[in-house]
């Protein structure tokens, strides 16, 4: 018996992958994907919804925010702009920071949420060992429980949960193994669509990922033989 | 000598261009505007573009957050929904209210802001005398200003300034009338486009407030003569 109704946000990486499969243990789910531009945006939407298609999640909601591409600021939207070839830096705030990003994602989400009656959203945000961004800090979730509780009507009770936060990618992929998140149908590359780079930020980061936990990552890369 | 640049939320109705005559006293200004997909929509651009042009604003970012019109839950944004013929009632919440609607508005805003290196954003809110929305609340606006805080880069300090939030409508005329703000361009119904209905809940808010500021309202009524 499910505890009610959730709305998970599934970008179509690993970390959204795992959080619908932790979501999925106790809640309905309504899957919450969203473009703002970026390079690889008909790859995402494909993992998107093959997640969708593994879970049997019926209610999807594809929300375009292309306008983050006008406002720019960022290389993962900006091809003008080049992505960093190396590891994150908690020192410096790497180019691919979309400013103020998440607030977008989960104001839709809150909307969607008040409307359809789910009472929590699922955001596979990582803190620990992770690029940097501000607003994936667990002190940012907290500040936007507060703003949900001040901005939705009296009835309305959303919480937003990031079961991932203080996760490293070592322990994300062994959580995803245990509870037998599809990982070959995510896509994390900044840069490809068909192979992934490999030698991207996020590609490097989910590759030490894979290593650490001594599993084989399932998908194919550029220099891959297979 | 302005302090600045700030960016101005103009919907084209009266309380943002009284907003945006406030905020073109002491800083630069860049305006933004957004459609979701309400009824009137074109009505409200028109108003924005002529508000900009009184002003001579250059920065303009007119955003399309459509997905809100799927998302539903609102009469401003679906005409199966009746809006409401009768002033706002405190007791209950009108079923124009867009769920979570000022947080997206927001978000653009503070996205904006971070990139072009605007400080502060104005929206023209009002809590008193208004429309019950839970986020129109000044409670509200200062859980925005610390996700703020906590959402952006270290070295970014943008505020949220709602000037209106303690106005009534009569204030508000009054305020503009001091300020020569071109209410002439605005437009304020929910249900036309070129008269103005003269009976929709924000119909009779403006009406009332002319009525007490003892000033005529400069647009036309279906019902007008002239």
């Amino acid at each position: 018996m499910k505890r009610g109704l959730s709305i998970v946000l599934v970008s179509g990486g690993m970390d959204s992958c795992v959080t619908a499969a932790i979501a999925h243990q106790e809640y309905e789910m309504a899957f919450l994907h969203v473009n703002y531009g970026q390079r690889t945006e008909t790859r995402e939407l494909k993992a998107f919804n093959d997640i969708a298609n593994y879970y049997s999640v019926k209610r999807r909601l594809v929300a375009d925010i292309r306008y983050l591409k006008e406002i720019g600021g960022s290389s993962l939207i900006n091809k003008k702009m080049e992505i960093e070839k190396s590891q994150p830096n908690r020192a410096r705030i790497p180019s691919t920071y979309v400013p103020f990003r998440n607030t977008h994602l989960l104001s839709i989400a809150t909307s969607w949420a008040e409307v359809i009656g789910a009472h929590i959203i699922f955001i596979g945000a990582v803190e620990h060992d992770s690029s940097g961004y501000p607003d994936c800090r667990e002190i940012y979730f907290k500040a936007f429980n507060q703003l949900i509780e001040k901005g939705t009507k009296p009835d309305t009770h959303i919480t937003i949960e990031t079961p991932l936060i203080n996760l490293t990618k070592r322990d994300i992929i062994t959580k995803a193994m245990e509870l037998h998140a599809p990982l070959h149908l995510t896509w994390s590359c900044y840069e490809n669509s068909t192979r992934a780079c490999g030698v991207c930020a996020s590609c490097l980061v989910r590759l030490k990922g894979f290593k650490e936990a001594g599993v084989k990552d399932p998908i194919l890369y550029k220099n891959s033989k297979s």
